[in-house]
């Protein structure tokens, strides 16, 4: 970003449930982005492996049939919406690379259905119904920013959402919205007594990376129950000084939109300039697992 | 941390004023780790230089004047202090090292009265009313845990606590509370339009920092006007789960205490494993300023 921007794209997120009928998923998100475009959408992010019921609820060889080859049939059906919606797309998909090669992979579309750019999910979980390190290798293409005709964006996608590396070698790369697809829920038994907990830091998480790195944050989640998880929603757009400005419901589709008007990110990071204090001289350790032995 | 700890400190912070009588002020604190004593706390956190009236408002060559040596008078009365109320005591002091050579340095007590560690700011803000690039030299001993007879803790310092990097290092090295002494308030014009806005993302930032980290996060702030500056007081604590445990008034002089039960962090960090899963291999750009160049 050598220049100011006078860009304000209007973003929208599509929060929906799935079914078991892939076409029947895809077909909604079409129909979303569709609506989206209409009601003045530029840049329209799905969420977290929109085509599917969240496939890694279980450990499940049966699961790897739902992924595709980049190009493949799901993502030339995106290429073709952005084109005729003339609106970029953040979409996540679970992509088959090779045979037993599986990621977890965004791919950003522009206006005229070229392949701005993908990204492969770099963090992968592992927790009682999240059994993703079963299904996809870690994201090699490390962290980046795509450029758009809307502005230069960065997709991270879900449990890259807790690590404040992530957000900041995305922003530091230029991007000026970082978008996070994801597909997080509660577990039954845990909602009552931790769920508000959950959510809130969720969103706290985000919150902070958007005023770290004076950029704005967009997360669309999964809503609805799918077997023992219930996906709570919530999916919100954060400007660069971490106000929520627009957030859905815990339970219903939706679709949340709102202007991210890219000139406030100069403004905000020269008002409060971390970029320009950052004492890269002594940040070496984070490359490392942990630090104890120099503790000692 | 090769075990697990039972420990459970209780932890208090001294939220307060300060007149331009540096004696009434030390004397205040010492009062306030006497009652905070008295009342269980067994760590004790005072505000960032909290012997004088917040001396960078101006660019001014007598405020230098205000600093002493450590270990020097006021360092002297706080590790007698903690003998003498047999706390851990965490202190935010205007350091003079040498002619010209001047930090904003923490120094840590233990409750016989040594020095368990010491911690110089490294990130140096640069703001109107907070000229501390004018009298601080950013710290060079980087970030650390300081061992004590109450748990192994972090200190990082007001400006610090808006850099994911140092909450990170400062945990990787082990610590299991972080502790940022602050003095940060509004300015009057800036109140009623950003104020709101400004302390929550204040709080939210440290908040994340002990989401990311599963640390417990403390930060005692000043409170009280003095010359442009309303700082905001509201000094809490933080949870591994980013929860607010307890957080002080916007006004008051106050002492806000919790119990930190540092075996939560295992919990936490077992359910919530982000230290798991960091991708160090694809971190390097974290020591780079900008990713510009890469990007094109």
């Amino acid at each position: 970003m050598t220049r100011a921007t006078t860009q304000k794209p209007q973003v929208a997120l599509v929060q929906m449930t799935c079914s078991t009928d892939k076409q029947a998923n895809v077909d909604k998100a079409l129909d979303r982005i569709q609506a989206a475009a209409k009601q003045g959408a530029e840049i329209v992010c799905l969420q977290e492996l929109f085509s599917t019921p969240y496939p890694c609820q279980s450990e499940d060889h049966a699961q790897f049939d739902l992924a595709e080859p980049i190009p493949g049939p799901t993502s030339e059906a995106l290429s073709a919406a952005a084109k005729r919606e003339q609106v970029v797309i953040v979409s996540s998909l679970f992509e088959r690379r090779s045979a037993g090669l599986y990621h977890n992979t965004a791919v950003v579309f522009d206006v005229d259905g070229s392949t701005a750019g993908v990204y492969r999910k770099m963090h992968i979980p592992d927790d009682p119904l999240y059994y993703e390190k079963f299904y996809f290798t870690p994201g090699d293409l490390g962290f980046r920013a795509i450029e758009t005709s809307k502005g230069k964006i960065g997709v991270c996608i879900c449990w890259d959402q807790w690590f404040p590396e992530a957000a900041r070698l995305t922003a530091l790369h230029g991007a000026q919205i970082l978008f996070y697809p994801t597909a997080i829920g509660w577990l039954p038994n845990e909602k009552s007594e931790y769920g508000p907990s959950q959510h809130n830091a969720w969103e706290t998480m985000m919150r902070s990376h958007a005023i770290a790195n004076g950029v704005f944050v967009c997360a669309p989640n999964r809503v609805g129950h799918e077997g023992e998880l219930e996906f709570w929603g919530a999916s919100f757009i954060v400007d660069p000084n971490g106000n929520v400005v627009v957030r859905a419901s815990h339970e219903r589709e939706e679709i949340v939109q709102a202007e991210c008007d890219l000139a406030r990110i100069d403004v905000v990071r020269t008002h409060w300039p971390f970029l320009r204090d950052r004492r890269i001289d002594a940040y070496g350790g984070l490359l490392k697992r942990f630090l104890d032995d120099e503790s000692r």
